[in-house]
């Protein structure tokens, strides 16, 4: 811990095909923080594919790889470089397996008996008669947060981008890494969370927020269906956006329109502004989806090419995630060595 | 699952220093058993140094790394045959680890909720006011048997001899693997506990069991000090079993008396009937535990021999050691990889 230098580590568990929502959310703001990070060298990034969280609640073997893929290949088009950043896949790193354990010995039962995701899940069963509180509930989702820990203590990030429902995850992590430090000695750096107030939380077709709980979303790159034309599934979806029954004459409130909150998320203030106005002189629905379309269209589509090359190129996708394994590796082999030697793991003899 | 050959596992906690409770109760059996089947070509064996459970409860890093050296060297020189079973250090197979995880989520967190170590901790709890049930436990000590589980199925271990504590954890073990080959394919063998009930539990100093906690135990080759002799290091421990205070010429009772119990475990029927013939004529102690005491040492001073050369050798315990980590691992690694291709972690191509 000689340096403690900036590092941001973004985990995105591998279940699901990316959709607008996580654009907008997650996926835009990351890479330009990265990218931004990288030219003012201001710290460095890693991101990871998070398949053994994936594991914990998708027991579809097909989904978990064909979501990896997917998920990749969306980062890698949309602009992470992997040249300046370090993306790896969780299940590439077996060190993290490894420290997940030795930090097991250090995390109170306690703490994870309060994690906000396993008492929820407790709550519900509480609510059913004749049920064990813990029915259904695996050892992968009430030990979830330690795995977490290991991933941000394996590379000492020191601040870790998540939604507030998050926040507590972090919180453990700098309590079993702090019971680690004070136990043995101090090998990890406590994260930070960062949550970040302003980035939007995108509209999804029903007017709720988009996410594939209310199978409410616009696809990115299309569902994943190398039959469907992934632009004629954007524009479909768009074409789905509930509005009410105006004539296209009427004038119309900007502020209470699904597809003018999409815009939003998309369009320049003067853009935003621009169609606003249109909105108050009148508008027809198909010709604001028609706009909504454009500006969308405008900004992934070039991404989208890169996607679908990607897509086809998986060879391409796991070279990008072997260099990144080596990257991620070269760091965690330093840190768990150092983890084992601190706990009294450590060879007999140096051979050779 | 083609060919489900016998396969033994042994895992070893490396806490403490072995004693010769261990060696009558475990080490001797063990060793005897696993010869015997190489001999009649009924399976194979493995034995392994279980670092990462000796962790659970032990914080001290020098323990830990002793405890292993003295654990390794002691089995060896007690006849294990590293040619002929299979004998690594846990941490050395990182696979283990990495299976552990996978198995979390294929294991209901109520089966740890009834854990007979995990009960007994929160029943001491439970006594005391003000206190959190849960109260020093860690995730560590909750989890253990997952990670057990993992040791065994590995391996595909088909037998695992253990006290009658550890049952428990056998059934955890199958139950986990049911889960397992349930929810994907059936990659895991279910194991079956050996308890053997005929192995004697060795007498300590006060006539209780031999154990650690009772601080009742004889050194086999003495406490890990190298200054102190471990031939007089066993000789003292001996000449302070607890006798009663009977003249050296009165007749006395072998079946109340420790000293008797001990040697029951070292002397052939012939022995042991002609000790007790001395007893009834009248035996000083002095010369009963001088009878005792060439008895136990002509079984072990070879081994001890052995031993010490073995411990002031740590290179050829580590060279031993990474070739069983070796043979261990080519077993693993291709379960592993078994695994995690059915639960949907593979390469998204294949490369070179």
């Amino acid at each position: 811990m000689s340096e403690i230098k900036k590092r941001i580590l973004t985990g995105i568990t591998t279940t699901g095909i990316p959709h607008l929502g996580n654009y907008v959310g997650s996926i835009r703001p990351a890479i330009a923080s990265a990218n931004a990070a990288h030219e003012q060298n201001d710290g460095d990034a890693f991101f990871f594919l998070a398949d053994y969280h994936g594991i914990i609640k998708c027991f579809d073997p097909d989904e978990i790889h064909r979501s990896t893929r997917a998920i990749a290949a969306t980062w890698i088009a949309c602009g992470l470089d992997p040249e300046k950043v370090t993306f790896y896949r969780q299940s590439d790193i077996p060190e993290i397996a490894e420290l997940s354990w030795v930090l097991n010995c250090s995390c109170a039962k306690g703490l994870m008996n309060r994690a906000h995701a396993y008492k929820a899940a407790v709550d519900i069963n509480l609510t059913k008669p004749d049920t064990d509180p813990d029915y259904g509930i695996s050892m992968g989702l009430f030990s979830y947060p330690v795995l977490m820990a290991a991933d941000i203590l394996m590379f000492n990030a020191t601040h870790v981008p998540v939604g507030k429902d998050q926040i507590q995850h972090i919180e453990m992590a700098r309590d079993i890494a702090g019971s680690f430090n004070f136990k043995y000695k101090p090998l990890f750096v406590e994260p930070q969370a960062i949550v970040d107030e302003n980035t939007p939380l995108l509209t999804g077709l029903d007017g709720r927020k988009m996410s594939k709980s209310y199978n409410n979303t616009i696809p990115l790159f299309g569902d994943g269906n190398p039959q469907i034309d992934p632009e004629k599934a954007l524009k479909k979806a768009i074409a789905q956006i509930v509005t009410n029954s105006q004539a296209p004459s009427e004038p119309k409130d900007p502020d209470n329109c699904t597809i003018f909150e999409i815009y939003k998320a998309f369009a320049s203030d003067d853009e935003i502004h621009a169609l606003a106005e249109h909105y108050r002189r009148g508008i027809g629905w198909g010709e604001a989806k028609q706009i909504l379309f454009d500006k969308i269209n405008g900004e992934i589509a070039p991404y989208r090419e890169r996607y679908l090359q990607l897509m086809n190129d998986p060879k391409q996708l796991e070279e990008i995630l072997q260099m990144g394994a080596v990257k991620a590796r070269r760091v965690a082999q330093k840190q768990l060595d150092k983890t084992r030697r601190a706990i009294g793991i450590k060879p007999l003899a140096k051979l050779k």
